[in-house]
This record gives structure tokens, sequence and C-alpha cells, in this order.
């Protein structure tokens, strides 16, 4: 199995360098400064134990490959880009691979089911840092990371059993999953917070917000007869597998989001993290304040090109009233 | 109740110029070569019965306007431009305003309540044609076309009936639907030949084919329990309200596929009329041949820049297999 990693960013990268340096088959679709870097130096991998610098192959889009029955497909791109993603991977000619959808939120494989028959939710638990082209950071020891995986809507099959084998030897835990989406919407409770701690910076106290966010996440799925299992930091798999630490020299755990405010990208993933759950709440009629105000916390800090940190825990409170 | 309508194309240009011709408020979002012609010489709307040219007020992004809350936005896009569209409308400060989705499709509402509390779709019966900047053709007569509105997921509204009230000025038949999706989904087994027509070009017998699409979807929409209302051509409300004809001097109606491939802009909204049953065929279990292969067949056009009538129905047989 050769991997396709489409996008090589905090996900992507540390799932990229991590096959790389195991032996595996991969091939980065990257681009701008990343695949420059990449190209010119190549990949850096630092973890709180290692700091290894490893050769990738990349190339910046999916026409530039021949695309063969023994690939799968990675998607690390965020769900805002996913679709135009998916689009050129059609153009491209790829139809029956399977397309694993390692992004957060619930909706990439919905969109990914569209358009391809084969394909597959991963439940992502990979603390990691991409802020300069060329380097990515996971805060995780002794593991990487830990992937639930399992076919989309439900079940699991040869090539999830494939995508474990591959990512266990490369220094993750993985676990075929047959509910995998009760495990991603898991997740999406824990990326509730993700704009909160993009607001107010890395280390600053919420005052309880993610807290009140999932609580209202919770009377929503529960109205709308969605089964979740939880995979925080409550999730046992993770003693022994998964300590969350500094890393010498970088600056701590951030979020994915505050990392796509202070990169400047221009949009962030709040829209289907946090906007899931207002979705899901507007369709079943349950109110959601919370996470409305954080969709407006997202367009507002999107629009004045706010950074991580700009707001205080009152800013937040004032917001929802 | 101003109107924006966002994309000046086929509808949106009926809509527009109807509305204007009427002497209500109205805004046109467009752009490029039509933007730039609206500008210049107004919109020129053809029917079978009149030939007239409005002067239109347009601008060429939502940015551009200042939003109040007395304005009602028409979603005129396609859908696989619909996001880029929503993410715009945030970004210029629209909030709780009307959102009425006149697109094809049924996944436009979803992707708009994600972002506003007040969606409405509206399902469009106008034949109607955009090939050409600063032109507008609507096949139909005596009225211009038959909209059902009602607010997403269900019922409707003061703002149903503001949109009703204002459209039947216009010259349309527009009707509250409590139940509007399921109208969208009628309309949505009408669109399922879209690319059929695309890809024969206009008049050419399809050998049974779009009926085979239809009943397909059928299949696929009973397994999802979703209810459908019949739109198509036994609607009784068309009788004496829209005959469908030629327009004098004027190519004969093709279906909005055929004139995105002809227009060359490289996309299509296949993904979204076919690709609904296909995807919801993948997720509930049920096969869907015919379907998928119009998404092969959609993307082979574009991939290769096909044009309207560059296939014939032998071809199409061979695909489905």
């Amino acid at each position: 199995m050769r991997f396709i990693v489409y996008g090589v960013g905090a996900v992507g990268g540390v799932v990229a360098a991590a096959l790389a340096r195991s032996g595996q088959e991969v091939l980065g679709i990257a681009r701008g400064a990343q695949l420059e870097a990449i190209r010119a130096h190549g990949l850096r991998l630092k973890t709180p134990e290692i700091d290894e610098t490893h050769s990738l192959d990349c190339v910046g889009a999916p026409a530039e490959i021949a695309f063969g029955p023994d690939d799968a497909i990675l998607m690390c791109m965020k769900t805002q880009h996913a679709e135009a993603a998916l689009d050129a991977l059609v153009a491209a000619g790829v139809r029956d691979q399977p397309v694993f959808c390692l992004q957060n939120g619930v909706e990439n494989e919905r969109r990914a089911l569209r358009r391809f028959a084969n394909v597959h939710g991963v439940t992502v638990l990979l603390p990691s840092t991409f802020l300069e082209p060329g380097k990515v950071v996971c805060h995780a020891r002794p593991r990487f990371g830990i992937f639930d995986v399992g076919r989309y809507p439900g079940g699991t099959d040869a090539a999830d059993a494939a995508f474990c084998a591959a990512m266990n030897r490369a220094n993750f835990a993985a676990y075929p999953q047959p509910e995998v989406m009760q495990s991603k919407y898991g997740k999406l409770l824990m990326n509730l917070g993700n704009i909160v701690m993009a607001s107010l910076g890395p280390g600053a106290g919420d005052g309880g917000l993610h807290e009140r966010l999932k609580t209202e996440a919770q009377a929503v799925l529960t109205a709308a007869g969605i089964a979740v299992t939880d995979v925080g930091r409550d999730d046992p798999r993770r003693a022994g597998i998964l300590d969350v630490t500094d890393v010498p020299g970088e600056a701590p755990l951030g979020g994915s989001t505050a990392q796509s405010l202070q990169r400047g990208t221009g949009s962030v993933e709040t829209d289907f993290l946090n906007g899931e759950i207002v979705l899901l709440g507007r369709l079943h009629g349950i109110p959601t304040p919370a996470n409305a105000a954080m969709l407006d916390l997202a367009a507002r800090m999107l629009r004045e090109d706010l950074r991580p940190g700009a707001l205080t825990a009152a800013d937040l409170r004032a917001l929802i009233g």
C-alpha cells in the first residue's frame, strides 16, 4: 500500500514523516512554501524524544500522480479545503482506492462518499503543530498518536486492517473501529474548544466555556440520536501510550484553529466543529447559543485578522451574554 | 424587502429582471463578463412573449453591500460555488436575514443552515437559459415560473409569505410549502436527467435512461425514508400557468448542466444531483450503478472538455454496462 498524504500540515506532516522513517511508501501533496521546503531540505519531525529530518517525495497536486490500485489516499487538509481536493482526486482518476478522512469534524466522510465508494473515517488523536515550512512538531510520547479507523458509514474491512498495520509500524497506536463515527463525534466534543483556545491563547483559563459548549452539544447529539464514544483525556487507551508534553525549544501545543490564525491562512474550520452542533441544533430544535457565538467569534477573528490571545475570557462571556 | 440576487445566471437573471420590471427593489451580485454587460447595457430578458431590457443594480461581491435587516438573500449560484458564497455573506455581516436557496439539489439548505439561522428552500420550476453576457431567456408563458417555498427544515413563516407576494407580483406563481424539501426532492428526480441531456445534446432520445435513473433514485429515497412530491410535467399546477415553449431566435431549452458545459465553466453540479442519489445509496446499502455512471460521465466531460452532444445514447449504455 502506497500512502498518498494529501495535505502535509500538522497531522499530515507527522503521519508522512512517521511513514517515511519506518521505511514505508509515502507520497505527499503539499503547497507553496511547505512544498518548497520539503523538496529542498526534507521534512523535520520533532517530538519530545526525537529530532529527525526525513526526505519525503512531494507533489503539488493530484494531477501530478499516476494513481494505482494499491494507493490509499489520506485526506489531511482542513474541511473547508476538502471539496476542492476531492474534485482534484476525481479529475486525476482516483476511483475505487480507499479514501481515509483524517480531518476533524464529521462532514468530510459524507462529502467523500458522494464521490468515492470506498470511504473511511479516522479519529486522530495526534497533538501536533505546524507553524513553519519544513517542520512539524508532535507533542506526544512514546507513540506519536492514536487512531480509530473504520469504514464509513460503518463496519471495518481489509483496508482498515492494512491502515492499522502500517500505522502501528510507524509508531502510532491504530485500532479498527466498526463505529468510527461515534469516536469522531467524541473527538468533535474536544474540538469545540479549539476556537476558545485560539481566541484566548495557549494556557489561558476559559472560565468553564469549553464545558458549556460540550454540555450544549451533548443535548443536541442526544436529540439527534447520535451516539458518542469518549476519546478525551479519560480514554483508558491513552495511559502509557500518549503522554502529551512539551517539546524542547518549541512553543506549547495550541490547537489547530490557533495555528490557522497564527499562520494567517484566512480560514478556520469552526463552521465544521461548533458549526456542526449549531446545524444539528437547528435541525432538531435545540438552542445552541454558546456554540453559535463561537461561529460569530471565528468570523470576527478572520474579519479583523486577530491572532491567538487577542481576547480575554471576559470578552468571550460578553459574546454569549 | 430588498432582494439580493446572488448569482445572476439563468435562474437569478430571470428572477432579478422580473423583480426589476415589476418595480421591486433588487440588487444583483454577478461576476466577470456578466457584471460588465449588465452595468453597461442592463439585463435583457427574452421570453415567448416579451423582449425587454431592464437596468439592474449589480455589485461584484457581498463585501460591496451594506446589508440591512430588510434584505433577503436569494442564493442562485450552483451548489459547487455556494460554500464560498456563504463564507462571503458571513464576512459581509449577514446574520439574521432570510437566506432563500433557489438552487437545484438538496444540499444547499444544509450548508446554509450551518451558517445562518433563517434558511428557506425554494423549488424552482423556471425553464431558462443563460449563455451570453447581459441576456437571459425564459422559455415559459404566461408566468415565468413556479416556486414552492418554505422554511428549512420545515414549516413556513412571514418571510416565505413576503417572498411569495413579491414573486407573484413579478409574474411567477409562488406557493408557501411547509414541506418544501419534499418538493425539492421531486425536482431532484427531474434533474437526474440533466447530465444525460448535456451529453446527448438537446432533443436527442435517451433510450429510457432518465427513467432508469429515476427508478434507481426512488428505491434509494424509499430506503432512506424520504418523501417526494411530484413537480414534473404531471404537476396539475402547471396547466395554464407554465407552458414551456421555444423563444423566437433563441436555441431550444437545454438544461443547466448543458449550459455549464457549453459555457466552459469548468464545473457541473452532477455531484449534487445524481451524486445525491449515489451518496444516499451508499449510506443505505442500495446499489446505484446508473447514477454512479453519470458521475463518471460528468467527470469525463469536464476532463476532456466535451461540449453538449458529444456522446450518443449507445455511448451512455456502454458506460452503465
